[in-house]
């Protein structure tokens, strides 16, 4: 392979140096970044002056036609090539002869790549702020249609008060809304552009870094040639984004997981989104949500190891950083396709509205209502939880349900009781007697649903 | 110790059992924040007209009394204790009896303990925003001493190219730039009262969210109780600033440590930030710069452990949650030392101006320089690369220095060379060559540090 | 404060300095240890003549009555030292005056410290082995009471094939008899005495290492000086085992949370080791098993931490190395705990052999069964799978349990079904024929058991 | 595509699911280790007459056309298929028709896939531990031709006393010893085969599981079938192997990298191991060094990634065991490529040994020697520590080297100083005192080196 530079160097590199070094693999992904940041870059070089126009004529003429040939699928990169870049400029010298070189003008591969995968950022990250549009509406979908759907709300896993199945998915939406802020925040601190920052120090060129960030969509350009080449605060700002994203969607899948079983039986996935056994003629399994929580250690992996990479790593460039794409592009592409298939499973899930409603006989889930109503009535709160507690035990130890209850029964527990201490008790009537702000008692939810959909 | 609950239950827990899920070593440090947050709830309780406002005089009465015991430090906590918020309630029931009791209503420790958290994130961040401040005011004065304070300026830790000792510096500016951007987004998103979520589903009283809120400080309450009560976004992002935070942190450090080195000698710490060695009689040791350094690990480890703690956590809330305080009063506390230290060092360090602009002497941080000019004379660059390369070999070979070389020894690699292709090679020329946007040159530099002091 | 350095300096650290880099908040912990080392380093000191006999009896005996106010806890740290080590001489020097200072010779603190750290690791490592011990009985027994209960076994959390309860948790058994090699490895690798190392290089003095490394009960002394000081292998391989011991608790966890929600009801757990609600009076919650789950995080990132401490640290000691001691106290204090409070759970559980076996009632989860007695029959499995598959959509859409169909039912699915075909189908049926070497059938089971004994 | 399952499901799956759920890109790899396995089930389902012979040998030779087509790389994969397992069966199919179906009587792709992984792991593992051989006899031959160069000896990076440069580097072949017996260990503890655990339960088929581990090579069968199946101790254990190596690694690397700093110039790397700029002409970089010690993030964000995935996962197999390979695959190939660079670059570096000597010059290195001259004279080490620091100290205000004192300068100090203190100051002499076992004295050093020979 030929290199991009070799001038003093006396023996050629060891061939598994090379295999060791090449990000090619990797960084193919980038060519039309490649070529968007070399386009910019050379009409710069001409408006400038620092190129005679016919030259940046023919250089921008091959670089347009390798993009079309990179987006049709018809190059054939070298696979002993150290980098996509270096590609490229192979490309361009074959088809504009020596000129080629000169469109390294004024630029390092240290600004470059950079710009490349920052190019990269903001586009997928654009389609990743669609997606997230997306989930967050899918979520609405379901809560405007059970606002009045009753299931057990948990604490500990364990009944806690009932709550509207509605309320349960817009806790989701509210997780990805500050996702999709996180996402916005980072875009807009990742939105300077790289090229120019040369090597290390920035160039003898009289070049305008401010028409090549316009030209590319930043909003500007870097503020420090040697912050600029050194610097990866934007990638891991997105792995933790991401890291968060998909723990917010590991805990959505374990609870179709767990709500799939036979004893819970919450939920019935969709043949689509569900697999069977090689050996068990009878599995339907919930693969895709149990693999997004399985993926969830590749993001997590991701973070650590970009962490890892930049400690102590003293400025400015250093190889060390050639790793960052593969961490890029593997959380991006865990980010978006992990909430496609979410949604999928969301879209196609069907709730079992009967069996919510059944778990919640008997379950004491009404208990701290019992107190309340004592509380009303004057007893401090923490006495009224002990006495409500009595009567759980009492129930436990008989076998009865509290929304059971009759008047003579509670009496002895506390002469604050009467008629409307029964009022109280059943589940439907728990669930709508929340109603501060954001509580899950059905006005407060269709409040908030309202809310939600300004927030899409 | 006497809990919180009972009724139900017909055994003591096992004291292992108390033992092990007691977090009062931890919490006790938010005493202060859980009385600011049962003064507001208290107050609203009598606004409302949930409990009588006598009571909640008295309530309010005493919390005022706890709140000064615990700012002398005068408070025995129970060791046995759960938590401190049932120590608070010991005390309060120990100064207005039965009455403590009350100011439980239509609050729960779910929502409670959130609130005490976000009321220290707040607080604490506040602070750590300010010693941000001085820390990139500390780098502005040393970058106005050092605009022509000249040294290499590394990539792959070899000589690239000549910078100033202000560009180095402000390189580091603009990285706590980003980290107090990123510190004033994720308070702002964190900016929502959890209070009034109670359990897990909000309250059938008729509380007021918004008083509470705005009382405490905070922009508005949480939307959604589940949602509430179940996320720690906050913690794992303000983890993830801190992990980046100790991360620039850690590259100064290192750099520190090795200009630190009689190889390098770039810079001579202050005896006040060095130790010595208990059996070494000379050693002079950065050990300031090592620990912070190795303290990031601490950070990245919280960070891991945060995001492990969340995965998969079905809603809403888990007593897993309660780890979180200690990730972040750990982070907060690392990340507000390891700042005061390096500034110390920062502050009090000499810069051995001589020995950096020596150590360019014959180090071809000016190779770059000798090819540009045989571009602006019209050779493509990566020919005029290839030119540059092999007078860096002659040199090697023959022991010379590029910058003392004579024109005729130039002339046989290219004859474009002439006489102004001398005037390149001085390294000071070299470094204010370097004129475009966010560049070495003194110029550019200049305006950055005016541009960085906007951003102090 | 007094430091054990400072000839060559002409400046006093600065506070803050001094409350960044102290360490004895942490390592007064290992107090007793220091004291230990000590006592075989002065102990050789004298057998070799570097210290004369009276000298060393001073010592000695100072060093003991230092031991004993330790054990007492009579000792007053100041607050403001460096170090358990340079407090405890301190201590020695205020008993027996300069002669003190001796015990120095030829050790640093580089290898005292070190020493400290693996007599702990050592001493505090066969507890952990002695409780995992206890872990695995508690299994065993827990196996010999359910050999023949029958409950779902899951893949996917879907119900696959009965198994035995028994089996169950042998599963766990087998988990913490690797845990327990994983151990005892990392005890063996670990067991050099770095003492005589000293500050990095060994010493000029002519100690005896082999003598002091026996007297501490080490297997020999470590081999490089260099390595012995920079050395953390150890600290990383613990906190591995420790990752995956917690991780296996974590699942115990896991399962113990779930089976104790009403939906599954397969697991009573003590009121001795759960816990209520401060708001809801009906709350049992297994507190204790999420705190488990939730722990996992700290000892992981206690992982991440150390891996991250030691990542292109250049020889030999440096500070950084400082932090170790916090991640293995951490980490050793959450294993033990840990595994006391989950044999706590298991001991006091009662499992509910009634739920778990009606829960199997229609399950599908003989289907495998079915398939397999057609392969018996000649079937290839593939096809034995797809008709088994079909006969379980026929009992799904007509509500059907497979153990109940009658022969006319399964004929036309396939000729080869006959008598023999229904007595396959029953769970108990199913679970027994499970008969090869580690299956769940009670033979083999039983078998298992014996095995395990012979492992604790 | 075709499924191995599929009778009970009334709906196609997804593609979006399909793409998501394949691991087909990851375990081609397995190939091989598949039909190894399943020749070693085959051979026993004819031995013990599961299968009739006939059938066995149309299926044992199908196999074979298969594994050689596997080898000479002509197998198409189809892209849309589920993994390799079922590709292999669907190629046998077309070789033998539906006898293909019988090859899975007894077996899932829970217990093959396990197997699969094993044999690869037990495959590669003995590679690598080769590997790791041969870099420890790297590091010996290094060695035994540098006894005698004396370099700096670092503690927290300033010179603290000379030391060998075979000690330097022997200090590294004792950490890739304690590696190689982790791997040994681990390699031991995963030596059990898997294969006949089956979906979880075992099977009610006849079969011979240890005729097939004892065929494939495995020391017996595991234990348990629902531990089998869910067990990736084995991963993470590897990966924790995997990244203490790579940590070791980077250790190395960071030396190197500051080592051929113009400034230390300690070692001057081959030409075959470096690489160039493609803007700085006369750049010559480490690299290969920088990437070692970027990649070294990888394996610990693998290591992260497999604990959180197995992180409170139920038994038994769950889908999120899937991700395993992929952490498998990169932490193996990352140890055996950066092993194999790192030992290029160590066998063709030259050391710059009249640097390393040069650099010693007056650094105090020799200032613990004063202090020990003082204390074999009777001092207490402490009072000899401060006498020495006050000399550096002098030495330091009057720019004298400490190795060229007189004993007239020497006395002000101490009368215990004479002529024999004098001796004791020249490096050479520093370093050669140092004789205490595992000590850089050359004796010493010797000594190591055939204690090492006998180690690789």
């Amino acid at each position: 392979m030929s290199k991009l530079w070799g001038g003093r160097f006396a023996k050629e590199t060891h061939a598994l140096v090379d295999e060791y070094c090449s990000s090619l693999a990797i960084d193919t992904r980038l060519a039309l970044q490649d070529i968007e940041g070399s386009l910019a870059h050379a009409e710069m070089l001409g408006k400038t002056g620092i190129l005679p126009k016919t030259e940046v004529e023919q250089i921008i003429t091959a670089l347009g036609e390798i993009s079309t040939q990179v987006r049709l699928g018809k190059i054939n990169w070298d696979p002993s090539a150290e980098d996509v870049h270096s590609e490229i400029e192979r490309l361009l010298r074959e088809k504009c002869g020596p000129i080629a070189g000169k469109l390294h003008t004024a630029r390092s591969r240290n600004d470059q790549v950079l710009t490349d995968t920052k190019l990269y950022l903001k586009q997928t990250g654009a389609e990743l702020l669609a997606e997230l549009k997306e989930t967050k509406s899918s979520l609405v979908a379901i809560a405007e249609k059970n606002v009045n759907t009753i299931l057990p709300g948990l604490t500990h896993t364990q009944h806690a008060q009932p709550v509207s199945l509605a309320h349960h998915f817009l806790a989701y939406f509210w997780m990805f809304d500050r996702d999709a802020g996180r996402l916005v925040d980072l875009l807009k601190r990742a939105d300077e552009c790289p090229l120019g920052a040369a090597a290390l120090a920035g160039t003898s060129f009289p070049i305008d870094r401010h028409q090549t960030a316009a030209k590319l969509g930043f909003a500007k350009p870097t503020e420090n040639s040697l912050d600029t080449v050194s610097d990866r605060d934007f990638l891991i700002e997105f792995l933790s984004f991401s890291s968060i994203l998909m723990m917010h969607l590991s805990r959505i899948a374990e609870e179709l997981v767990w709500w799939s079983t036979p004893e819970f039986n919450y939920v019935t996935l969709d043949d689509s989104v569900t697999t069977g056994s090689s050996i068990m003629p009878q599995k339907k399994n919930p693969d895709v949500a149990e693999l997004i929580r399985g993926k969830v250690g590749r993001v997590y992996g991701a973070l650590m190891g970009s962490l890892t990479m930049m400690k102590a790593l003293p400025l400015s460039y250093n190889r060390d950083l050639q790793e960052d794409k593969q961490y890029l592009f593997e959380a991006m592409d865990l980010s978006l396709s992990s909430l496609k298939v979410m949604r999928l499973m969301l879209d196609t899930a069907v709730f079992n509205h009967a069996r919510m409603e059944s778990s919640l006989a008997g379950d004491f889930s009404n208990a701290t209502d019992l107190a309340d109503d004592l509380v009303k009535k004057g007893l401090p709160f923490r006495d009224a939880h002990e006495v409500s507690g009595k009567v759980v035990r009492y129930c436990l130890e008989t076998g009865k349900y509290m929304e059971n209850l009759t008047l003579d029964e509670l009496k002895p527990f506390s002469p604050l009781f009467d008629q409307t201490s029964l009022t109280v008790l059943p589940h439907l009537a728990v669930m709508q007697a929340r109603s501060s702000f954001g509580a899950t008692g059905s006005k407060q939810v269709i409040q908030q649903i309202e809310r939600a959909k300004k927030n899409i």
